[in-house]
């Protein structure tokens, strides 16, 4: 994993540098907000990936960071709407931005972040970059839709499931990949491998989320354990432990999750059979399949130290602990 | 005004038809927020004149329609966001979307409508488009921040007023024309003066509007008479009438104004002021020396129907009286 630390040492810097000073611009009632938001850390891997495989492609300008940086942004404007719907506290250990600025501040501070990132987008007189974008937010505000939708009325479908994760997360990785292709001047076949091996890289990515959530205490990811059950929300781990199960329970447990009646020893009790069955693991085990999907999306690329990075933060997103 | 309404009267089902089978195709979640603001009314007056630019600079084909109503959606996505962080209860006449659907559904609504209008305008492949569509979010949002931030801290200062009416109101209309020059694959010029009669519309439109909220009763308007005074807002006809007073109780005003403390009589003493000295008839005179301006920037365009409607467009601002 050297060179994937060693390339994200080198360009982080760039892509916080810009991505402050684009925050600085804005106006003084959201800026704090915007800041706030990009300040807390956030593993930058859509910037990333655009920056990846725009070199990966040949790519060797310096004007990578506008567009690297709208997907930051975009998905920075959905975290923001999106904890202040859900009532979260908390966002990367840290308190969520409408509780330390307010409701106003945090919804206009979304609509700027979002309205900056399809700016910064544009700024190229690219029309292929400027669908990209488009799509990309259009897919994001969609699975964030349907993931609220899903929460309240959950099932336990391991298809919607999928379709929900796609939407909330892989498609705007799909979108950071796409675009550094599109940047490039990649073929559409060239740009389509670079969408699938974000795709799947999203998938992965999200997989592990879920996984991690009913793994990991507070310390590391800064949510707590087993959140996602005590939100109500349903993800692989326990659809998995309901599909291993005679079906009595899913009923019940789909109403109370529904009613939020779910009493604090129902999760713990829930929590302690998800650690016995390995359903974590087990769900860390399908990232693992999607991970070499997107692995072998990268085949056809050129060898170099970005298509190396590239294979290394696949398996990065499986190892990840937090 | 024969002609405009003639091209309102032909254009207005394809418009219409167009945003309904668009809002038709969102999540059921928003489904019902998008159809509510969308079918409110609302003059189109963003959708027609993309629509009268684009043929007065000779587009003949018919597909104008989705960059058109881009526009009209954007501005709708503003107002459920705006609505909601107002605690408005009321829009063009009806209950306020967030009362009606809910808080969640409101805000995800206006982000899917913003995400719909981006993509709408992309769908042409027009590099200019999209940056024209970017720069049209990027300067509505920022208007909104700015009005907010204005009644955080209100002055009488005209310089600061018609920054924020251009802001939240003309740059969009001006978006609008400039759209419908750019479908048409106007000379920049020509764009140009496509945009400076939009923003001098704008202007003038939104300074009626400011007027008629302190001169029109609610029936005809939808708004209760000197809803923006009762709200904290200031706008020209107040800050006209505080231009003419001796400057002694301004300070006292804007105190109120910024604590919300402003008693019901002494909203009747100002509302009885503003009638008395006819500021909301003096800020109309300053609207229609911006129509001028308007017509003016017609001069280079070719004789027709457009140009005919574009005219009668700006002078029936001047004369609405909701």
């Amino acid at each position: 994993m050297n060179e994937l630390l060693q390339y994200f040492q080198r360009e982080l810097p760039g892509i916080n540098g810009f991505l402050d000073a684009e925050a600085d611009k804005l106006n003084g009632l959201v800026k704090g907000v915007a800041k706030h938001i990009i300040g807390s850390g956030g593993k930058r891997i859509r910037p990333m990936l655009t920056l990846l495989f725009a070199r990966a492609m040949g790519y060797e300008k310096d004007d990578y960071h506008a567009i690297a940086c709208s997907l930051e942004l975009l998905h920075s404007a959905t975290l923001l709407h999106d904890d202040y719907l859900d009532d979260a506290e908390l966002r990367r250990g840290r308190t969520a931005s409408h509780l330390v600025y307010g409701r106003t501040e945090t919804i206009l501070a979304g609509d700027a972040l979002l309205a900056l990132a399809n700016e910064m987008a544009a700024r190229y007189g690219q029309a292929r970059l400027s669908w990209l974008l488009a799509k990309g937010i259009m897919e994001t505000a969609t699975g964030e839709i349907e993931e609220i939708e899903f929460s309240k009325d959950p099932s336990l479908d391991r298809d919607k499931y999928m379709e929900i994760i796609i939407g909330k997360t892989a498609r705007l990785i799909e979108c950071a990949c796409r675009c550094g292709a599109a940047l490039a001047g990649a073929t559409p076949e060239q740009e389509d491998a670079a969408g699938e091996y974000g795709l799947n890289l999203g998938i992965a990515f999200q997989l592990v989320d879920d996984a991690l959530d009913y793994a990991s205490p507070t310390s590391e990811t800064g949510k707590p354990e087993g959140g996602d059950l005590r939100e109500g929300k349903v993800t692989l781990p326990l659809i998995l432990l309901m599909e291993d199960g005679d079906g009595a329970g899913s009923e019940a447990l789909l109403d109370a999750l529904k009613d939020c009646s779910l009493t604090g020893a129902q999760c713990e009790a829930l929590l302690e059979q998800v650690r016995e069955g390995r359903y974590s693991e087990k769900t860390r085990d399908e990232a693992a399949a999607y991970v070499e999907k997107a692995k072998a999306c990268l085949d056809g690329f050129a060898p170099g130290e970005e298509l190396t990075v590239l294979r290394q933060a696949a398996d990065y997103v499986l190892t990840r602990t937090k």
